[in-house]
């Protein structure tokens, strides 16, 4: 039976940085809550595009030729293949639409950043 | 180049109700914003989930057998296949995220409110 999601209660039940939790499978994609502080490594993903939309803090999208910075209510889309890292301040709170079982560190592996899929919350 | 993409300039630019608006594509999928007030028709969705993420404003998402009534920072997945409508007594925003090209009337064809597809904002 469909009920609610709601994203503060989802982003009070973990208080771990840079680890994705999934809060809703559809069609294939997934909707996830991550935390975020300090800056994560510089990757890409072949295959899937990647949407962030911030919910709290100030989030950092860096590329190579320039730096994006978004505020609560603003997102963007990474294409696939783009070169890019995740950075923030003070911590930050962020959703993410992508496809199921991307890796979060996307071609490179990483001991401290790579995440487990499908950690839901 | 990824830009910005701003909820609110995106719901300032646009005011009919209904008839969702593209913000993001990745993966065969869509962003949209939507602006609701009223009753929707009851439909369903034959081979698409939706996830709702209500952005201002109270929105319902009623079913056969229940309803979910949904504040800011609250959503909803309504899988493929389950019959349901979509309410709002005041003005209600939302985001949307599905499959590309999918009709917002599901099942159903409506003179008032089946609105085109690929209508970027």
């Amino acid at each position: 039976m469909p009920t609610a999601i709601k994203l503060d209660e989802k982003f009070k039940s973990f208080t771990e940085q840079w680890r994705p939790k999934v809060i809703a499978d559809l069609n294939g994609q997934e909707v996830k809550v991550v935390k975020v502080q300090g800056e994560f490594p510089w990757h890409h993903h072949d295959h899937e595009d990647e949407f962030f939309l911030v919910w709290k803090g100030i989030f950092r999208v860096e590329f190579r030729d320039h730096i994006v910075s978004l505020a609560p209510g603003e997102g963007i889309v990474v294409p696939r293949g783009i070169e890019h890292r995740t950075c923030a301040d003070d911590e930050a709170e962020v959703l993410i639409f992508e496809p199921k079982d991307v890796r979060n560190t996307g071609n490179v592996h990483d001991e401290k950043f790579t995440a487990p899929n499908a950690a839901h919350v």
